[in-house]
């Protein structure tokens, strides 16, 4: 994005005011917790989820001035973001984060649940401060969707049979609906029309499975080392994802040899294989189809500075890498 | 409690209610969901949390009948308690829990910090349908509590320097918060005065300080195989309870062989120096006392059959195991 631009610049110092909600929000009164938290800096991103709320908000919205609880409900996403990758960094045994070492591997699994947990919820408290009773069901909602959607994966590992809908459905719960809900959130708090929301809600739920998607095909890929995180993770932990699964829903002869694959971790095997039937190319199809309906959906309902910003963010993702 | 009587007989039907809020609330649209929480039978006990939540309610309030929001908050708070069980396995590493497998060594300690999450999740999506924001300030507020004492307990780890003051502040913190909040939310709901909502909030505080102190004990003791928990899981992972710390501050001179029998795990030779020293039966002294307190706060302010309930409950932690 171009932070040059005058909605570029809003949009900084708002994510700025959204830093200072979340480490004033995070300072504890027990020094030993602070210090804990002092450790998330490699965690801190580009602000996915603020920013389409923000943006989202401002979409809709005829204030001048953005209220003090757009900005909370910025930190909140933020936060169960933070909270979900901290947690997932145990679950994927993983010791690099942006380049960055883990909370498990420099503090070790127990640190890091009770970290997770701490973050969680604070989220749910710094909601909380701003008393918006449907702020926090939405909240309630979308965490629940997150963690239920973690659990159907866990059980679904290593298998096969995984169908492209259980697939579709697994990151829109895990992913998906973290996004959605940041932009139905902007949405709601603008004042924006039912059918305002629910375009936005879409928005974030289209924009989150491409984004799952091409993480996704990048780990099989390997170009995840390129942005700091290992990769064949998924692999290694026997999470099939949609090349995989397109690959074997158009060639099931092919069931067995990828089990094997999958039992040796054979990355090299496994991205030939991809490649040679095209599995690779059309995963990358499904991103653009997404990104597509996402900006499609978003450009009946609204046309302003703020709608473009956000259609824009969605086009990066057709990017190759 | 005698549960023939006319209030042990209304306690035992509000705690049928309550649990069907609690499985009512657990069914998901994902069946992989509700059959690992199904895996948490293991892990329902006497429910502690929800009966001070209802007898608190109960010994302030005029209304007949049990208002939904009260069952409500009475299954929030075991569903808090029952994801710190969850998580708290993974970090004890335990395999047992009153007698039957913990969810981590069932299902992996990657499927337990993930139900532990969506636990944490569903009590405040369940806490926010009944849409009273002072209801979810309060569980945001003991929740940041509870994980930011395990935090600093983590951070305390074979520390023979910890002192009595920090000791307490952490067992209130991880343990003596939420039953404090159950009593305070009980009164809360039922409109207590401030006099009736502080004396009940005190109560729960000092009630939870005995029972996290008598566990602390039992756990040295041994005892807890009775209970069908593995004993010594403190001094394994270099957790400091009241009986060391208070023969500690008595025989500074002792830290140096304290360091090498929690080195060694030596259960024998630390049980022997505790008894020779009289620091165990300091420690059930401490919970006598906080017992007591516990009982006179309440009666000062609040004198009917449910109050005389919960200081009944409270007794009960004076008997020796």
């Amino acid at each position: 994005m171009d932070m040059t631009t005058p909605i570029g610049i809003w949009l900084a110092n708002e994510l700025d005011h959204v830093s200072l909600v979340m480490s004033d929000h995070l300072k504890n009164e027990h020094k030993e917790v602070t210090a804990i938290c002092g450790e998330l800096a490699a965690y801190r991103g580009k602000m996915l989820r603020p920013t389409v709320l923000l943006l989202s908000w401002r979409s809709v919205s005829s204030c001048e001035t953005t209220p003090h609880e757009v900005r909370v409900a910025a930190g909140v996403v933020e936060l169960i973001h933070l909270a979900t990758l901290v947690h997932d960094d145990i679950l994927d045994e993983a010791d690099l984060r942006r380049g960055a070492q883990t909370i498990n591997s420099l503090l070790g699994n127990e640190a890091a649940v009770m970290l997770g947990d701490y973050l969680l919820s604070s989220a749910f408290l710094l909601c909380s401060t701003v008393k918006n009773p449907e702020l926090n069901l939405l909240l309630g909602e979308v965490t629940n969707t997150l963690c239920a959607g973690e659990l159907v994966q866990l059980s679904r590992r290593n298998d096969v049979d995984l169908d492209l809908e259980s697939y579709f459905q697994i990151i829109h719960d895990k992913t998906a609906s973290l996004i959605a809900a940041s932009c139905e959130m902007g949405a709601m708090l603008g004042k924006g029309s039912g059918c305002e929301i629910k375009a936005l809600k879409e928005f974030g739920s289209s924009v989150g499975m491409a984004f799952q998607i091409k993480d996704d095909i990048l780990d099989l890929l390997g170009e995840r080392e390129i942005i700091g995180k290992p990769a064949g993770r998924d692999l290694d932990k026997g999470k099939l994802t949609l090349p995989i699964i397109t690959m074997l829903v158009d060639n099931p002869s092919l069931k067995e040899e990828v089990q094997k694959i999958m039992g040796n971790a054979d990355r090299d095997a496994l991205s030939a294989l991809l490649h040679s039937t095209g599995a690779i190319s059309s995963a990358f199809d499904m991103v653009s189809k997404m990104v597509n309906a996402a900006i499609c959906g978003v450009e009946e309902v609204i046309e302003n500075e703020s709608s473009k910003q956000l259609c824009a963010l969605a086009k990066q993702l057709k990017s190759s890498v």
